[in-house]
């Protein structure tokens, strides 16, 4: 059985386990205030171009997105999201733990709008009773999005101009990041998402590390104490050491970045592969995960060979699926996976 | 410099190192639904005697106290603790994050007592206003204590008692478990633990893991749906494999015992060289964490070579240290501490 | 300038002022434990023919809805509501500050159907991914609805045969229960709703109640120390017995729906007079607040002498706007309106 | 059988019945936006000498706490309270349902001194694991205290300074402030209070209304959406004129310390006469709650007649009691208790 089932899959990349092995025994104060953490800080803000930023380790991805969230709202605001957005579907609630309403936009494909913000705010400020709704306080967006779609730079500049002018947060969940940089079809770096937010994260946990994300704050009032908040949720790792190790590593020689590109380049493979036999997908994604929509029988029929994720029925006999190729993913499993599917269609 | 500053000083230890990098291009499904988490799970149950329990995996001890706590009370009611306890103290109201109060019981040394338990649940009810003052549901005790002291077997069984007949969960912090189970001067073993308490959790981060606790829930009501709490609370690890493999590594061949045992041992050294001197300690720990009295001049003396953790000051001239020693402690760092601390006495 | 902007424009039906003025100088104990509370309570339990229910007064109805749905839920568990539903738009997050989500239905009219409710139950236990999302585990409805729509008997059955089936609980908020029950088009009665939920309100605040509410609990689950749970919520009145007062009043010789019945008469002379202008309504409301749509000219034209709300643009050239009648809405106000209104259509 | 039980046994004082009947029929709008609001709103401004003042109605004290404190707090963060402070003792957990810790300093007779903050404060800054504990950044404190004691000006003062120093909040609980103006032994006025405080609330149920506080927010930053905050507590009146007329009532012709003053004036009596028959007190409260330590069978032998709370067992033989007068209690009553009384002692 060969999984294409998500990105974590697999454990992490060999440099990290080195890294982690040769550095063991070496002991170390806790809670990031270790060595390893100091210089995984440095790597970042010297990659993102932001000498200012706050860049703090966590564990997970629901962990980080509440954690900022709740450090950044005031009791009566919420934040704002795509219908689909992760926050708002796949993390039981983690937000609303921590008391704030995740505001749901009605999305095309899964990203929110600029222009879909600026009503909304408008709206809820011209409303004679607006203290009777949750205040718009935040924009949440995560790229590449849950269909693995991208936002262009100028959409980027467009929310942050949105969010200057109601006085909003933007904050970017990077759960996927990396393989949205190296995407063939993005006009984003790295410098400008810290540029264009105002926090967010670099994911470990889906491209190579064994687990963690980097949180970077840019906003000064979200920098403040950002530490306490990290342990009142309970997201404070003992052994901190881990998670700046393997950042320092992944930022050491463009790590990162290599090994996202062979998710996406072995995803292009799979997109061509399959737009060559006429396939149309759910979502025209330009990153490792694909979503072709497949005959039923056809999914069956690679059934016990192939794993991915039913993504919906389309119609009666199709369904979409998400194939998910990741860091470790090999060649020859996408060579096998498209030596078996191909001569279905 | 030598770090005798906590037990999570370190990495892991090598059986687990070496377990994660044989593992580590194994394709396995997330959030603990592999293979390694259900044989971790299966070695748990048959070390605690207890095939009925429900056994999770969780990144760190906040993050567990904060899940069983909050999964176990309803929204009006406390957790009785010593005022010493962790989650009253040391988890920036992680505990209250979720709404509940902690209620602090004036402690003997730390230990929360049956006797204490009994008056002021009674208290609480035999108040007219009690429906005005939160409702006590929950005994939190943690073992070793933050002190590094034991609940002998009476007491353990004389809190259950209490807590039968009050209607209370009995809920044990072993963040330091290991070490407790293999002190010389315990009467309290893995089983009685897991048949007199409701819920409990087996420390991996500070014995042996690189991070992660085993949640173990004994009484039905906990056991169910605890995972959508584990999410809820952003507690649920993408690659929960991780947590498997460390605790399927631990639970074989006793290496969780084995270790702790290095530590204790070690621990002990350091006590009876210390008493032979005449000095005397803060609790009279019978487990990894030592907190001996000792003048100013010789912590201050010691500080350019070796770490340890004021525990306060306890008389003009005097402070009390803590010692903690751990699974990877060398022989030889007791030894060249006691080189240079004994002739200071 | 006249008001039909909604049902709290006035104080209290003369009946209840003459209430609290003969008692004032009584002495009873606070917090609900009052021979008036307790009077109030038996007249609603016979009055909705339930002997076991629990009857707790509170001040008003978010605070009402916040604090059964935070009793009946676990942290994790979410509650099933319209989109336009109450507590979905209009409680400044009330419920998420709480620790739940709202799951908003798509909604037909503001009313939630059985059959969406059992398409998505069904469809959150069939995901792979369910504890990665909110669990329903309560069903929100308001009767009347946002828009003053009501549920048929049928409708309410069928709820409350997908809550048993999906093990959920229906709440039903009765903040205009009255006018609900009066209406001519209604084959719902007291008893019904009583029978058919686990926990409902009946509202005062909004028929004829200087304030508030009869929370009506008849699940064991929800009884069970619910008054900690008000407490908790800040939801306690020191006076208790004005809440008693009140609804001892109302429900002696059939006040409470007498009153109610003013303000449906009134608002079906509004809807037959607008009707038979061949005017068109947004909902087509039985209850007191009425919906017309009305060209902007007509609607601007009245605003010096008559005060309703807008209630959204419906195209080019016309708006809805909501006439609300009340308890207190003297004939004469009505007459006055239709006088000056159905010559400008 | 006469209550001397609290200072809420009865109505509200007959000008504030009349006030709310002789403005029942008119037509308000809601939710605190009319013009009594708006006048009693200007009358505490004036009385408080703020013209800056944010002023606005609540129903209760609880809820009052839980608003203003969760409004100020950022998740992380405590507020410090007396061990027997309200928010610490009967509540029902209420601060802690909004996240936040209340850090019980052990007090003096119920009051917190700034040396005790200051020492606090002090100690967790300089504590190496600060960010493991919850941060202070408020201080509550009740005048007159649950004991019925009183802050003077200087010690008010030094709280003030204590909490510039370390940019704590300042809040004060004034459920029983009217009592506490017009004791004969303070030299606290309503502007001192105003002026030393970041906020702070005027009781309007224990002093003569029917419910109802004022909330006072002299700090911008906690004026600043203050309405989103109580409502999304649940805390937002409909018909907001209740609280507006009654607080325009109470600030009218000085009624607020006239009725308050024959509550102390009562009380100094009962005072002085057990005084002279050397009875003990609890606390030396010069306000209207009074506290004397009685032999067991005097209070048994009044007990069919006369209704006081038991506030402790003192000794084998004496148990405190509470006798409490309030704006409500009969000169005769008094009289009638020191005649059954005093024969006793």
């Amino acid at each position: 059985m060969i999984r294409f089932a998500c990105d974590y899959d697999e454990g992490a990349c060999p440099e990290i386990l080195a890294a982690l092995a040769a550095t063991n025994l070496e002991q170390n104060p806790g809670y990031g205030e270790d060595p390893h953490s100091d210089r995984a800080r440095a790597l970042i803000r010297e990659a993102i171009g932001r000498p200012d930023a706050c860049v703090q380790f966590l564990v997970g991805g629901t962990q980080t997105n509440q954690t900022v969230i709740a450090a950044a709202l005031r009791p009566f605001q919420g934040v704002i999201a795509a219908t689909t957005g992760h926050i708002n579907v796949h993390e039981t609630g983690a937000i609303e733990a921590t008391g704030h309403k995740v505001l749901a936009l009605p999305d095309s494909e899964g990203k929110v709008r600029a222009d879909g913000v600026d009503a909304y705010v408008k709206g809820h400020w011209a409303d004679p009773s607006h203290e009777h709704m949750v205040q718009p306080a935040m924009v949440y967006i995560s790229h590449p999005t849950e269909g693995g779609l991208l936002y262009s730079l100028s959409e980027l500049e467009a929310l942050r101009r949105v969010c200057d002018r109601h006085g909003l947060y933007l904050y970017l969940d990077g759960a996927r990041l990396g393989y949205g940089l190296v995407s063939p079809d993005t006009d984003v770096t790295l410098r400008d998402i810290a540029r264009l937010t105002d926090a967010f994260y670099i994911g470990g946990t889906k491209v190579g590390a064994l687990f963690g994300e980097a949180a970077v704050l840019n906003h000064p009032a979200l920098k403040k104490d950002f530490r306490y908040m990290i342990k009142r949720q309970g997201g404070m790792l003992a052994k901190g050491r881990l998670l700046g190790i393997q950042f320092e590593t992944l930022f050491t020689d463009g790590l990162y970045t290599r090994i996202a590109k062979n998710a996406v380049d072995l995803a292009m493979v799979i997109r061509d592969a399959l737009r060559e036999k006429g396939i149309e997908f759910l979502y025209e994604s330009p990153t490792n995960q694909q979503f072709p929509i497949l005959p039923d029988g056809v999914v069956e029929e690679l059934s016990d060979r192939y794993f991915f994720e039913g993504w919906g029925r389309v119609d009666e006999g199709h369904t979409a699926v998400r194939i998910c190729t990741s860091w470790a993913t090999p060649r020859e499993s996408v060579e096998a996976l498209l030596r078996d599917l191909l001569p279905l269609l």
